[in-house]
């Protein structure tokens, strides 16, 4: 089955102590949508500007990534620039240029309003309704969120939580959120919010779902080296959405090991600038680390 | 089969946000000795003062811990008095008074000298190679340590690395100690010190083992409410070299399963002050959340 992802495209420009890429790439729609890839077929919403390199589409497109709802506007793409620290823990952002993001108005073509599983990736949560509001009751329906918008547009965040199946949060965000500093309350907060499943991003240290059939912890995999973190999280939530399209039989059963296989392409971008790595991704790679990540908590 | 620890052992006078307790008892060989004491018999090396109460002796005795090595001098009990901060991940020690412990040296019972399984808990490292020196090839070493042994005593701790099977120490004493971020290039540059195998605790997070075999994650039992963290490192080691003692076949093979133990131990000790609820634990308790965790990781 299709996923549609809406979420930002953009134009990346990072900086770690280690090395500085201009223009990569980015965006969390982009992250997820390759990530989703390699399990089903993706149906890509979002805008960018005239500026947007050619060869960015083209790579969409050798992801077999459908592009119908792609809109190409006069101005420029949105921009992010970044700089990471030393630990590539903390991440500063260094400046944001909206650019077409400014007016975007999510269109969706006709024939995907019936798509299945759908991810509202990183985005305003204005424009994660708009989407919704297109769409035919979707099998499965994940929200991710940044701080941003914990700050500037919560209600409209609280009231997207009444809307979809699950929701993805980083683990200070689910502090920030529910003024709860133990996790484990925290998620049991958010359920009341409307999500029935709730993961919890933890960076190095996995992620945890929440769900009425109670908790799962999902490890992440042990990396010697971190070349730059952007876009992990998407990658991560993408490749978990892929993974649930693809699967047969209840979300519910295959969710944990949707979260495994996230992880695995997660880890995969951080060991790259940009989609670097994870655009070299191969089906077999994958397996491979799922399987270390059998062995690493086996016991 | 036995496991001999030597540690501290000490009054503790805690404060958290919400209680405060004094003069319970503490010190890592207490903790680390209680929570060995449900799997095999131990022994305790360790000093208190003419002032240590009575119930406490008896406390370790009803947990058959044998006190053949437990000297009683003249002079106060060593005791320690901290605070936790709100998120009980931050503590500070508001004073420490060292006692009897300023002129101990461990003498072990002649038939102490065979014991298999030694674990050198949480003390100065000149006490530790003491131990060590009166052992007659102990079959598995595990050694704990402090920051403050990694800031006044470093030469006795890297001397110490070289006598040992197993090194336990936490993330942020991984890292002072490798001058290393990330934590599996830290336990790589560890096991050039000596240790086979290394074990990070990360608190919330669960622990890492690295050895030759590879990486093994162990997960944390998820607390919804921490009552008092105080000892449930010690818990972990000490839970972890009882169920190695009493468990059939090479360290080796055990080690992941003596983790998953040591964790549920610690996940107990965190529900109580000081050793509360660790004392009143059951087998079927442990086995109960020993289970839980496997259902935690399954996928």
């Amino acid at each position: 089955m299709s996923v549609l992802i809406v979420g930002s495209t953009a134009l990346d420009s990072i900086k770690t102590p280690a090395a500085e890429n201009s223009r990569l790439l980015g965006g969390s729609a982009s992250h997820a949508a390759v990530a989703a890839s390699f399990f089903a077929p993706v149906r890509l919403v979002g805008v960018v500007g005239e500026d947007f390199p050619r060869r960015y589409l083209s790579l969409y497109r050798k992801h077999h990534i459908d592009l119908a709802g792609l809109q190409i506007l006069r101005g420029k793409t949105f921009h992010w620039s970044g700089e990471y620290e030393v630990n590539m823990n903390n991440r500063r952002t260094l400046r944001t240029e909206l650019g077409v993001f400014e007016s975007f108005t999510p269109r969706l073509p006709a024939a995907w309003r019936n798509t299945p599983f759908v991810l509202l990736a990183n985005i305003a949560p204005g424009l994660q309704h708009h989407v919704l509001d297109q769409m035919r009751r979707p099998r499965f329906v994940v929200a991710d969120t940044m701080d941003l918008w914990l700050n500037i547009a919560l209600p409209e965040l609280l009231k997207l939580l009444r809307r979809v199946d699950g929701f993805v949060l980083n683990e200070s965000e689910a502090r920030q959120l529910t003024h709860e500093d133990n996790l484990f309350r925290a998620a049991k907060k958010i359920h009341r919010l409307g999500p029935k499943y709730v993961i919890v991003k933890k960076g190095e240290h996995g992620a945890v779902l929440s769900s009425g059939s109670g908790l799962f912890v999902s490890p992440a995999f042990p990396l010697p080296r971190v070349v730059d973190p952007t876009g992990a999280g998407d990658s991560f939530v993408g490749g978990l959405m892929g993974y649930l399209a693809a699967a047969q039989g209840p979300v519910e059963k295959n969710l944990r090991r949707a979260m495994i296989y996230g992880s695995v392409v997660a880890s995969y971008c951080c060991e790259g600038f940009g989609l670097e790595t994870t655009t070299r991704l191969t089906g077999a790679a994958i397996e491979r680390r799922v399987r270390a990540l059998e062995e690493l908590v086996r016991f």
